[in-house]
């Protein structure tokens, strides 16, 4: 029985791990009106899928507690053996997704390391739009590797914060470099909409946490002032105004939210450090006069200039 | 405008609390068509009635960019101002919605507080019917209290993981409470299921996380080697193998989950140890012949016995 | 009897939040004289209120050692339940407080962080006007939080200090944009008798600590290097003299005290470094001979100025 | 001027630590009606005096600004200088009350500590009533010293949580040892009232915090099992069971707390291993057929039996 409980025990979870899960098990759907309420009741639906299909598929008369004399052998029907059975699959289930995730976000991690290979080129003030070509190669992969991320996370739906852990600091590195470039190229902040768009998240159940896109557009504040330091050593004495425009208004945005004291809220107090660093280099430039007298007409973005 | 805009904000935000929103921005509803899409397409679907209550009320035709030599004195209408302004009043909602919850859970805290007092009178050898009319008479309050803590959750569907971690540590305590005395009545283990149905989570969307069921179960264990100390003190010689039944075969049980290197994993890790501490007990009284010989009739219960 | 002792301890507690307590024992008020002589001689006045309703709650001829065989079943009236009930009420009694502090806390945290906002405008050279009316705004409703949060302080006097740390940081932080917000007005420093006045602390028991007041100065000295910055960058070349000044005195002023070693005193070690940034862009200015030569008359205050 | 100001701050000074300082300012009580409202508005009565003393002492007609070109050499009678002069007299008041507190409290550890030299010789099984002599002979010099605590505490009223930290650690001991003599001599647990009457402090302003009595008490619950071990050891066979008893009502008595995250919670959640290693004491006895069969009668106190 042992065995034959653990080939149905690996059948279910083999089918429990199918993307699309009701289409693979033709022959129970007829058990599923029993536990209808089931799917309504947990925050676990695919698990409670197979608790279901457990419970059938042990169904039995006998229902013993478990403090009996033999319990040190429990009869394969007893409601333990079947609830820990169910909750085999069911933690099964789960770390099989969480090891699916990690795959795909193993793949996240290496293409967001390719792009930043080749936006960090700006900081040698390569040319922009060579540079930017480059960094958007990688975008289609990374289009891609979010949508079979979604794929994983639709087949358990309502669980996107269960897993969430497994793939925001990859993500959040993601969004700054997404938003880095987007600011080389329009002089302007990557929006959360944007970012959605780019990384094909708008038509899928899954989205982009807002936080992971604060704190993504967080680092992309930590590179500014890098950025303008190696800009000015190359001569381009304008850029300090336009990058501090952009930060002040960005800090200024970044105030209006009320944080709690978490990642988020460390991450935020950091940009202050960015922005004065970036109006000392300013000021270096304003005190030699090197800056370019008169302020410049209304940007079009960076690019336009270098 | 920036007071009209926060007047704006306020407005959204003071609704935004409200268990019922939908109804709470009458005037607004025939805005939600032009947005349509934004409920299906985000992890907040709360949220995003926001962001969609302030497109509507910053419509307009301008969406400039923010880099502009003026960026520093952003139009009341810069797409960024939107964003932030949505934002703002997204993570205050979901700062409402921790607010509410920590109440909740404070309450439920206390509750079990009290209902451990009583609980831990069977280590005195309390008349267990006693104790558990005592014990149980807060299972009453702690049902309404997570039917309140369920209905903030519903207020954020599919959010349940997103809170998850404001309210588990609490929640293992009450199951580790429930389960023992569960045990004491029957003998047996308190199904994730009994659980559910005694803290009136069946009917709800918001159910029982199985790790934090399963962390619970493992603080029950923690209490065993004291309880069967304490039971053969009082002279109930025959306690110790009806607890080591009981615990070999949780033990066995929990043997065949898969579990990842977490809080969990750790926690069951410690179950061997109670296990052999109630064996050396078992041993104690065996060793003295003080072991009724014969084993007993199977189990109706503890309460029997005692 | 124990839920009857529930009982009474739930109204009692339900009570003891109510912010005019006394108004709301009016069938107990009868009972106090017996202890008449509790509220003078403990540090919890509030939380004697409610011993003296227990002690008259369960006043009973009984007074038996806690030792006794039955011990573990202390009889309903024993002077160690009575106490632990007291202390229930009074713990709880604190709890609510500090519920209460939190949460006008956090309406003074967010007022401060708009307030923030606006003020920080002035590194861009807002014409300072403008932005003091913006930052100003916030100060009626800070002031009437500060009013709550008396409120809350003065239903249990003589203890500010103990729920100070509660609301301290805070505070400092207003402190020091109500300074940085005089300072640009006037050019002088904000005393502290001004601050309370602002938060319309004057008539009230509840005062603005002296050390919470010194350690928003200091935070006010690690605003100026940048603002001195950003002010030469804008090409006010007069401002560091101003700035410097205005440093160099609040610094000797600073080493009047004898300050011990606590945060006051690291803070305070801190403004040398921003007495030194501050030097140095004086020193920039006058070595390019941007400086305005001839110091200049009296200061009507930095706003004229600008 | 700077060395008259020295002068009229070191007479203020003198002055302001004397405990009766109304008494010592004879000749400036005329003064204080001129600021009437000062003693009311602020959480610093005593320092408010002092504030009043130097408004009066530096009244003058000018009241210049600090950013004037001459400011780094402040002229006496600016308002910051006068500020800061009474400061330092309020910064050094207090300064000198924690330096009076620190000799006191001194004092009292080491008088606590003969008192615990003692009182631990109940470990090597000396007889009770001669150890507790000892022990108790210290009680008397406690007692003064607190008198003079509250002495110092008593001129600066409505500050005793200002300064409590400076003296919670050394009264927690004090009241685990009182506790402890207590129990050896009536069996039952010291309650907070008797400990303030023990101390003295019951006539005073001056009373014992009750997280301090707690913390104090679960210091108590942490020589226990030590006790026990030694008794047993010594032949004492029922004292398990007493100090059993004693420790689960004293156990399921904090039960009822509704304690915050702190330093008094996390001692209480210690208490359970005193409790369980006292029961596995008792087991060890009970096990062996050692413990007198047949509970004893209601305690006298453990004194009787030894």
């Amino acid at each position: 029985m042992k065995s034959a409980f653990r080939n149905a025990y690996l059948t279910l979870c083999r089918d429990s791990i199918n993307p699309n899960p009701t289409s693979s098990f033709p022959c129970l759907l007829n058990l599923l009106p029993a536990i209808s309420t089931s799917p309504s009741r947990s925050p676990f639906p695919g698990a409670h899928r197979n608790k279901a299909l457990h419970s059938s598929l042990f169904a039995s008369p006998c229902s013993t507690s478990m403090a009996g004399g033999e319990a040190n052998a429990p009869e394969p029907c007893s409601s333990l053996e079947k609830q820990f059975a169910a909750f085999r699959c069911q933690l099964d289930d789960s770390g099989n997704i969480r090891e699916r995730i990690r795959v795909v976000v193993m793949e996240i991690e290496s293409a967001s390391r390719l792009m930043q290979a080749s936006v960090l080129l700006v900081h040698q003030s390569k040319p922009i739009p060579e540079v930017l070509e480059k960094a958007k190669a990688q975008i289609g992969e990374l289009k891609e590797l979010y949508s079979r991320l979604a794929d994983v996370l639709n087949a358990c739906p309502e669980q996107y914060y269960r897993y969430h852990g497994d793939w925001r600091s990859e993500t959040q590195t993601v969004v700054s470099q997404l938003a880095f470039i987007h600011w080389l190229e329009t002089g302007a902040l990557l929006l959360h909409a944007e970012a959605e768009e780019i990384l094909g998240l708008k038509s899928s159940e899954f989205g982009l946490d807002i936080e992971d896109y604060l704190i993504g557009i967080c680092f992309l504040s930590n590179e500014m002032p890098r950025y303008v330091v190696n800009k000015v050593t190359a001569g381009d004495y304008d850029c300090p105004r336009k990058v501090l425009n952009f930060m002040t208004d960005l800090h200024a945005s970044f105030r209006m939210l009320n944080l709690r004291n978490d990642f988020l809220r460390k991450k935020f107090d950091g940009m202050k450090y960015d922005l004065r660093k970036v109006e000392e280099v300013y000021y270096d430039v304003k005190i030699r006069g090197l800056a370019p007298n008169g302020e410049s007409i209304g940007d079009e973005g960076i690019q336009g200039q270098s």
